[in-house]
């Protein structure tokens, strides 16, 4: 059944390939038989990972770019992921707002999802939701991401080019000093670009990256570009497209691809064995996790000797 | 031998805390051991984190705390840590200018560790040797990190109070609004509270407090105090001692205290089982995490095969 599924989200039904995300999103026991039955496919779509706080116009600009890329002829999956922090919730995106402009393309598929329960959830399924948009024949995937800290840097993991937006007037300054963004960013896009304060905002970007690529960018590194684009007028989309080629272009070149795709592999292999690891302990008779925890919190056991008796839940 | 260097640092001998430390920061073998022959103690000690970007006075700030904790008659254990983020480096931080106030104090023992490797090396050994400091009979052991983001965080899931360090005219709103540091923070202090702008900063962050909790903060919740301290001059250090303690009554009253520490005793104990599957794994000829990335990452294994793989390496 599972079988058939893939095969249906293979031939492009959509319905089949909504099933297998759903199953994903929800921690269905057959995740392991659905990374199975895709394949080598999985893994071969460009993803790229969007970014930015709420209001800087990242779900017309993704829009925009889907629009773009189905003209150059590319099959394009949309992810649109809210991990809702859990200290100042978030609004859920809305589907139906978002498929309107693509909702007849076959050759589109777009999805929300939200964490609902825990971050860690959200940063297991999106992965493996990314896997099923490849595995149903998206050239590219583009993975839409409210930026809130560590958010941005998941996603940044978990993206092959890593778009960070910002528009005029938002204290973009501040958004592009925070912590790590400077670090994550493949490409600055500056979107409402017509406003007032654009340039100011575009030549703050370029002054940080020049500050912090002083000294320490090694020769053929890549000095993250900057953009100015209207996407609610479609204007710089076709530059941003080209940014996003030569970034790719670069990666491929450097070897920074396979580098990037290993480490994130290697995350998330990593998080399943510990998941499985604490699903086996909490099988166990008055054990969990949790009650190992009690116990090194109040010192009557060592964290070493509880990792020990968690690992020996495997024989 | 270790069970008597464990006696020794018992017993107040610098040297042996000392020893213990370097081997913990190594990663030595003996980790496990170290960490048994501890017992109840290593959780007795108060753990304080210390966090702010350079240049606004946590050396000195951290420095005058220990007077005041040493006139209050407690046992001080100091770790200044540097991560030196991987993109941007950072400086060592000087034990010796740092010890030169308490050198010859036996109640006081201060130690730096910078992660010289990977993150992932200092994250395991700092939690560990604040349980040495315990261990050694410190009433109260104060972690002082550069503050760069994701160390922050780390820092917060360390402490039982977290203090966050600002000073006027660095750019305080774009640190305070930084993803993260609303939340981390148990405590505000504006340091250089002589300096132009400190009113502007303290009136900032109290803004950024009432909008943070704006329908959020549930009763009973702690609401992040906001002193200010001239730390170079010993002023306001004995009202953040006292916020500290008012804290610290907050956290044990609301039983807040287990639950932090029993939520950081988890995230230990899950990347010891990590840190150990992983080197089973590379012990097992040919194969490696790295191996299982890369098959991963070229779609010739899918991650969750990996995961079964890497945790059948227990068996």
């Amino acid at each position: 059944m599972i079988a058939d599924l893939v095969e249906r989200a293979r031939g492009g039904d959509p319905r089949a390939v909504a099933r297998l995300i759903t199953m994903v999103e929800s921690g269905d026991q057959s995740l392991p038989e659905i990374a199975a039955a895709l394949g080598e496919q999985a893994v071969k779509a460009e993803v790229i990972g969007i970014t930015g706080s709420p209001g800087v116009g990242k779900s017309t600009t993704t829009n925009e770019l889907v629009r773009a890329l189905r003209k150059r002829g590319k099959r394009v999956g949309v992810l649109a992921v809210d991990p809702s922090s859990p200290f100042t919730g978030g609004a859920i995106l809305g589907d139906r707002v978002r498929m309107q402009d693509h909702a007849t393309d076959p050759g589109v598929f777009i999805r929300s999802m939200s964490s609902r329960g825990h971050l860690g959830g959200l940063a297991a399924a999106t992965p493996a939701a990314v896997r099923v948009l490849a595995g149903a024949g998206c050239d590219i995937v583009l993975v839409e991401t409210v930026g809130v800290g560590q958010a941005e840097v998941e996603i940044a993991s978990l993206a092959d080019t890593t778009l960070v937006l910002l528009a005029p007037g938002m204290g973009d300054a501040i958004q592009a000093v925070k912590a790590g963004i400077l670090e994550i960013a493949d490409i600055f896009v500056v979107n409402k670009a017509d406003r007032d304060g654009a340039d100011n905002t575009y030549r703050d970007i370029q002054g940080m990256i020049a500050l912090g690529g002083s000294g320490e960018r090694e020769p053929g590194a890549w000095r993250p570009r900057v953009l100015k684009t209207v996407s609610a007028r479609s204007e710089g989309i076709d530059e941003l497209l080209d940014a996003m080629t030569e970034h790719r272009d670069w990666l491929v070149q450097t070897g920074q691809l396979g580098q990037r795709r290993r480490l994130r592999a290697s995350a998330e292999i990593e998080a399943l064995a510990l998941a499985e690891l604490r699903s086996r302990f909490s099988d166990l008779p008055g054990e969990s996790l949790e009650t190992l925890a009690a116990e090194v919190a109040e010192g009557r056991l060592d964290p070493y000797a509880a990792a020990t008796k968690l690992l020996s839940s495997l024989d």
